[in-house]
């Protein structure tokens, strides 16, 4: 088995090289749910839905979140009442927020429900939530504005705020009483290598590490774990790593990453840009694999699946 | 002001035709809740919503509910994998339900969010639900079927049923417990004139007098209140009202109706067809209007309106 630990958008692609290259039924991917919300009523988990419908072939390239092929009747007659909108719900999208709230209404666990809708998408890899307990990222604005809370839900933050604003610190909620879902903790201890996608390091894998004996479990299995960096030349391919990790006191670097993964990981993958760091990053005690991380299209995303596996 | 007692498409309707031949502003209808229902997670007030999209212009005379040109996009996909889709949902109807769920969740009441989107539907006519305290229609079915439960929640009778069952009782759960909603009893008593629209007596007028103190008020002033039989020549025009009368032990016509409301109401309008229930009824102490009481195009339904405006 080969477990990995993912986030939203950059983990999906490497998850979908690794499906090409590996044999999907033998890949279990343990994802973030720390910014799952429920809005409307309706139980929303971002990452989840990323990896489902990269893995199903439905994702939206274009935009880069969504569904491909996506229609906005729901959204529109929305807007035209005056309802919430600044989070983005398109009408194929949208059949699955229902379904799993209808289910987990019904009593189904998260871990179930993701099963039944990675199954109905026919996605082969195994797709479990790190806990079935809700673990929700918030975030501390370092200049909330006048009258305007200093902390927030992660997606008021990530999408109703554009992520343009300074964070002062995180939190994750409910982590301190949440237990890792069915099969996470026994996957990463018998699994033959552990993959840590190029996710944000602070708000997709920092929840996943705040679940009890998750941290444990990778700290034993050290040595069969292999993180890909997610910054490349100082820079996050999409969204706020960069800057996150600078505001929460870190180095925006591979090399910041590395020092953040270096307890738990024993391999660090880290882009041809980055070179130079591999002998500070080999310092970590960590064996450093040098090649493009970019999944600029399918034929590098396979690459770099292959070099992951292959570390 | 006048105020009406309204269940779903039959006072719909009648409410289309008050609105045309007096002020709507000048017009408070109080709508039947029981029949709501929480389904993948959002809250759905099917009679509120028939009541408004009526007097908005938006109902679909063709299917009798629902929202007219409507689309079905998050239906089929919920329908693809496998989600619940026996109580259907368009995709300009579910604005609705996202809307009402999420103000909700704010902390809004159901008055509010109902007043709301009536404004947002541009209807003039002051929309408000019986109660903003949860009140469920539960039905007993005289003949469940092995292993089925003997009661269900009023929307898997009436549709996912299609109440093509028999009925043994009924039971307005949390009745006992809720308040009418802001301004409906001082309406009542202070009104020129209550109207009962031509609703179904048992499951739409029914849990409208479960809310204590309406009762007691629509007594109070028994001489305002008009009804319109919803029963014509025996029949119900839509639904199972004719039915679930007789199953309740009633008798399923204008006279049996009659029966029920003279408590409550000095003034019973039937159709034409039943011009010979007249005397009967008169010996109820109610006085009887016979007039033409199928609202089968606008000029028939704004006639009955004025010969409700006029008993």
């Amino acid at each position: 088995m080969l477990v990995a630990l993912a986030g939203g958008v950059g983990a999906a692609k490497l998850l979908k090289g690794l499906a090409a290259v590996h044999d999907p039924a033998d890949i279990m991917a343990v994802v973030n749910t720390g910014d799952d919300l429920v809005l409307h009523g309706l139980h929303i988990s971002p990452d989840i839905d990323s990896v489902t419908y990269a893995l199903a072939g439905l994702d939206n390239a274009a935009t880069g979140w969504g569904v491909v092929n996506e229609s906005w009747t729901v959204a529109e007659n929305l807007r035209a009442i005056g309802g919430v909108t600044w989070f983005q719900l398109g009408d194929r999208d949208l059949a699955t927020h229902l379904y799993r709230t209808q289910r987990l209404s019904e009593g189904a666990t998260l871990s179930e429900v993701t099963a039944e809708l990675a199954a109905a998408r026919g996605v082969a890899t195994r797709l479990i939530p790190m806990s079935d307990d809700p673990v929700r990222t918030r975030v501390t604005l370092a200049d909330p504005g006048e009258g305007a809370p200093a902390e927030v839900a992660f997606q008021d933050y990530f999408v109703r705020l554009g992520h343009d604003v300074a964070v002062a610190s995180l939190r994750f909620e409910g982590a301190d009483r949440a237990r890792a879902a069915p099969g996470v903790l026994d996957a990463i201890a018998s699994a033959e290598r552990v993959v840590c996608c190029p996710s944000n390091p602070v708000v997709s894998i920092g929840p996943i590490l705040a679940v009890p004996r998750v941290l444990d479990a990778l700290v034993a299995r050290r040595a069969s774990v292999v993180a890909v960096s997610p910054i490349v030349a100082g820079a996050a391919l999409k969204g706020p790593a960069d800057r996150l990790l600078r505001e929460l006191g870190y180095e925006s670097s591979a090399l910041g990453v590395a020092r953040l993964y270096a307890p738990w990981a024993a391999t660090f993958v880290i882009d041809e840009a980055d070179a130079a760091l591999a002998p500070a990053i080999e310092e970590l005690e960590m064996r450093c694999v040098v090649t493009g991380t970019v999944m600029s299209d399918p034929a590098a995303t396979d690459a770099l699946a292959r070099a992951v596996l292959a570390a």
